[in-house]
């Protein structure tokens, strides 16, 4: 079975960075099968591409090699990693981009070697590339460099359990339909979403609700997340990364 | 041959939803070929996403199972449909998105079940791409779910014959360029286009003008289009979908 | 090994235009690998497709098909081109994009029949889409078309150099990050970066910078570029394509 390469930037495709990271690969490693997980990150959005690539990694199957190329500190000091983690292989800057497989049990990380030739400002061609189309031909991650250890580490900022028995909790992103996804975990039977003054109780889908109402539900990587039927919801509310979203049990109906 | 399954979607790619879908079709079909359509649809725009279906969908060769996911209706009682037609399959929510494959000779259709453990927001990962590495490996439709009469159909508005003689249609919508595609059938020898009092003969190609004048062409699907040479038709004689557009017999020349 | 066949278009891919030709690609060569360049090229402009293709199609391997379609005189007597060099092969319209591949030692060029049947605006589909087919299956060139002389060729405004030893160049293209990228070739020892009165030292990565900084460098192609770190460039200098960027030798520290 070929191996799966795919390719998670925010380099927009229309300048041809991308092209030339596929290009690289397909020399390489020509039977490779090359997957577009997206080049639409926000520049330089380290954050953004951490959740994204949680979404994501562990769904493609063993043996596949995500490379993650979204790196404002390229050409510093900053290292290249190869990672294995559960079976996966994970290739791009040591900036906390690849956290989602830094804390598994099984993880391993090396430091790859910048080559002597490579540019100062585009490691995903001269550097992540060949390491990826390495991994997917076969070779040992322990063979591609040395071992690493403390690689940065990023975080979602976890819910605060208050004193009232109530999360305090964030918006940690929206989406392209303005669905804003928090860090509280649902379902949670029994509680309701406050952002601010408004109250919303905790629904299990959107057709629960008429087209256009807000509605708060847990969505599809078990985070609760606050939507306007077929409206958007971050526009409406004025959400954004960071607003204050909280999750307080409910009084009995009044 | 692999069996090749395309993607076409509302969800973009910034957020890692159809990244998601790819892992899943990877993991049960590892095989296939996949192909993006495209996954920039507006968000909930069911028309628009018909239209790219019907552009495309036969020009895949036989065997191909193309996953349509523009799905306000999410979570609610709406079917999640698999339909066979014209030796290609096609996987999507039963609200008009598949209607261009649903007239056909030999169409079947069936209901898929929603398995325990899905999202109520993302059939597209859980029950649409799981369905189609089913087809895409073998599976016969109908051991995918149960017949399903009467899916939802919805149609491009035909245009209306006048008792002048003259064809009233409209803008069905408006593309990259800024190029008005009509619900008018061409060529049609001797009939010229009006859009208000704009009167447009109707020409072979572009070139027939100089760059930045306005013309009426068929298009590349056999529809009348109005386009502006290297410019925007739409921005500059404010067309939407559902403008009007007149197809009149040209009277002798004067 | 299958054939690779990549997709430069400034189509986006919202409309299906795109899905259409991979679906003829598909149809006509099923073991292909369609390998999406870009689509996002900004509508009609040759020039940015040009330099995309420059950047990447020597970086396929050998064999590759690249499919270029920027082609606003499509329909017109412009010819359709398919062209052999350097091992791969391209086919575009014959209004410049493809120069980078015709002053290859060893370009061939044919010119490609327009079948009966083709749409008027839509060669990617009806013209260029089979070509490719037939290349990746290993048709000959020759057989495709007959010997054309003199395609168009456009190219990059060379810098001039001044009586004084300076360096007279442009900004040819700004990137998705705001980098504008220039004529000036670099590195450069003992040089400077002049855009009007401000002065930027010639440096090698953007690490040597704080955030937020201006920066002048060689980029990934080997042409210098002006940069700002983790910021956007074009728009704090107001640079566009066809700005003066001045290399001049730096004088002795003071």
């Amino acid at each position: 079975m070929p191996a799966i390469v795919t390719l998670l930037t925010d380099f927009g495709t229309a300048d041809g960075y991308v092209a030339q990271m596929k290009g690289v690969l397909l020399g390489l490693a020509p039977e490779v099968t090359i997957v577009d997980v997206t080049h639409e990150v926000s520049a330089q959005d380290v954050d953004a591409a951490r959740l994204v690539l949680e979404r994501c990694w562990r769904r493609f199957p063993p043996r596949s090699v995500h490379v993650i190329v979204v790196d404002p500190g390229v050409g510093s000091a900053r290292a290249a990693l190869a990672v294995s983690a559960e079976q996966r292989f994970l290739v791009g800057p040591d900036n906390g981009v690849l956290s989602p497989a830094l804390g598994c049990a099984d993880t391993r990380v090396v430091s790859l070697p910048i080559p002597p030739g490579a540019s100062a400002t585009f490691h995903g061609r001269d550097v992540f590339a060949p390491a990826a189309a390495a991994l997917a031909c076969g070779v040992p991650l322990e063979a591609l460099g040395s071992p690493y250890e403390n690689p940065v580490i990023r975080s979602t900022p976890e819910p605060v359990r208050q004193d009232d028995g109530a999360m305090r909790g964030e918006v940690i992103t929206i989406d392209r339909f303005g669905n804003a996804i928090t860090n509280l975990r649902g379902p949670a039977q029994g509680f309701g979403v406050w952002v601010g003054a408004l109250h919303l109780p905790l629904r299990h889908t959107y057709a629960e609700v008429a087209p256009g109402e807000t509605i708060a539900l847990t969505g599809s990587s078990g985070l609760i997340e606050i939507a306007v039927r077929e409206g958007n919801a971050a526009r409406r509310l004025a959400l954004t990364r960071g607003t204050t979203v909280m999750l307080r049990p409910e009084g009995p109906s009044t």
